[in-house]
């Protein structure tokens, strides 16, 4: 489809620079990443023991998730700092079994979803990913004596609207249902 | 099997801590984690043409893995800082359909191995896990104008040596080959 | 007086999120915070031995203030990241006893006074009062070692300017003067 | 008392440094400090109601106090980086008045209490200090929208042992117990 | 020339402060910096055959410097966090010798040349000097252990642009060549 | 003279790793790195007349190289986090011309010299050059609304104690007069 995909992180000498956004528009832009988080019986019902009490792994994960999306722009090597504007983590238990999912019997899924805003230059899919991914390593530090087995799948972007490249939107066969553009 | 599942982040009460771990014994400890990164042809290309260049997309994962295992101890929340003594990361190209992973037509996957020592009073699992986690991050980054589906799966510990708990060795099946303990 | 008093930082839910200020309109805004030092005579003469030479006490905690203040939203969980445009920190010995202080002979006063400006959507509080914080704990550590029962009392915000909540003034009965608002 | 008090955070010709602790013997130390938090009854209220939920504040203000005393070498301009091996922050309601306490009708007090141990060569003071103000700086962030005129009083170290210069006890008349020494 | 040189760093006290930039005007600005490595003919050598391999010394310095960029104000203690739109790392190897320079038959000469861009309220200078000096120390520590006696050299501002001061651009006999204002 | 010298930061593949020190002896080590900050007469006077007051310019920088030391393993990307455990930054202004040095008429010198300590598996050369070129840099953002032509030259390591590769000392003909080894 598109001729020649590239990195937008290169020059053309193929240097790493920190893409020039001087000139792009600043407007509000959302992003949406969720990561699912695969565990024991045993790590599940801890997890779920825990909602009723103050301190729960929940409650951890959802902060370092918030923490991790800040941190963002240190971590991601090419990332620009944005004013991040809003971040929430959310977290749902996957009952029914999805289209693309591993079948596993005795495993329980719990997906981490974290939506992030700001009023920028350039797009806030990093700090999504960040957060999502951060809470879902903090449920794993919290229970890893519990099952050291735990498995975290499907960190993925499922949505992004603002900036020039308009909304994604991300589709059940995974296949990216808007045009993307190259740098933000 | 074990009668008491429970996470040694909280006390007694239900609140979280940091871990006491001042009379733990100080010795060598290693960890390996990986994450799947799967991505779309064009993609991967991306990726594979830049092995020529200065500055490719795995270089620059390789640094961002090593930084950030380094922030481990100040992106989970509980976890200690201990002296990190050797972080390596690795990229595998998977080309074989291995047990338990999604079929994908027209995707391809990478993995990404971090390897981390220390010699400390508690395991370096998680620096392991963030190292790899950032690194995949940091691919996505990378080529997200490229490809946004792109998805990382499979982050998980692949085995552990050293500490009192001993060794833990990740098989096919997921299943914990060697007992857990408790706080390391 | 206000019928259900509650932190802006939960949702719905009751989890926290740091709070959306995406439409927030963007203002000067200014906040003072202060704290109140209470050493021996030994560390206030120590103090103030060190005024003539370079790296005296308070010249060090001055910087630690400033620094404090720049890493605010990293420390405070669900701060927001904002453009701190300036900051600066005065220290005033107090002599006269004042209304609502214990009364300590052998005890002198010293108050640390943090002063920050931003043009932004949400209000500079936090970063005054953690840099008001910062500056005192570093006196702490400064004289612990001529001092170590000194004590910090009466972190407080001073006043507020600027945003939707408009003007807050401390009054000396520590009763609020203005209706505060929500978010900022 | 002390013939010379004098910081030892300044050499011979008033310049700041970093002490030299290569010499310094590695030992199991321990410090607790505390903070009050002078609360209005609504805002006092606010927590309560939230004991029985996730994310409420205190749970928060535990995390943020956690990750101060990691954050302490680098808030504090001249303390060394030690290996924090434990941490916990616990609260308590005040509800009797106290020696040395300033009577507040409509206020309530909460203490927030931290303990730190390290194995090392240098104190901890600084990390138990520097958790008991962050922890207090969050509720005081949470609570703002409810109770802006919140007042942090009474920040101190309330024991400390281990190191060459043994135990400190604070007493009810804040008189230091013990000799002190220089550089820990 | 001018009558009374004086950084405005400082307060008419004396005192440091952040110098208020509230009400200053938001305009593109860009810094160019620069510092000059010099080096053995083995470690000089040793880049070069670095060039065609992935995770050359220069890669990683480039990245080095640009993380350096992000981290200048909390390095630099008086420095506003800016946002910063754009940063690149270019190295070029001297060849011919320049005026001013030190004649050194075994050394060879690397400049590594640091630009920024921003989109702010004051300049952007100590970025892009963070970024260079980062820089080079960073080649410095990959090939210390090849060539300990390395030295970094003319570490200076090449040019800015934007804000009141208008254009500044370095001429060979290092003067001046335009007037600088006070506090960008 | 050695047959194949080569930066022990990239494995047998070309690929940078954090090198592996677990099995490196504990011994105490030292650093001294200096630079040399080249400024014109107007900005060194400043410097001067600050000595008598608070605040005064070397105060800053001397605080800033103790902290960016501390920042070291963040800021070098394959610098292992060792324990500091003394650092101190010392100014000399330079009066006579020295072998090696750019003549400037109207140009002054000032040295920086960083000396730290660290009871370690690896050197702290990286940390004490971090420093020197913080404090340098900081004189630089203190002075730059005097002097934006200023100049650090001459950043370099003085000398090396500890470890296996024992003693480095710099020599006047900047040769190397001990033998290095590989990875400390």
């Amino acid at each position: 489809m598109k001729p020649e995909p590239r990195s937008t992180h290169f020059n053309a000498a193929g240097e790493v620079h920190m893409v020039d956004v001087t000139s792009k528009e600043t407007t509000v832009r959302e992003a949406v990443a969720s990561a699912l988080i695969r565990l024991s019986a045993d790590a599940a019902e801890s997890i779920r023991r825990g909602d009723a009490k103050k301190g729960d792994v929940l409650a951890v994960a959802r902060l370092a998730g918030i923490a991790g999306a800040k941190w963002t722009s240190h971590l991601i090597p090419l990332c620009h700092a944005i004013p991040i504007e809003a971040v929430s983590i959310d977290f749902d238990w996957v009952t029914d079994s999805e289209p693309g999912e591993v079948a596993g019997a005795a495993r329980q899924s719990l997906r981490c979803i974290a939506t992030a805003r700001t009023t920028g230059k350039t797009g806030i899919e990093m700090e999504a990913m960040t957060a999502a991914t951060t809470a879902a390593l903090t449920v794993y530090d919290m229970l890893k004596s519990v099952d050291r087995s735990m498995e975290i799948d499907q960190v993925r972007l499922e949505s992004k609207s603002g900036g020039k490249s308009g909304v994604f939107q991300r589709t059940p066969d995974s296949g990216e249902a808007t045009a993307g553009d190259s740098a933000n």
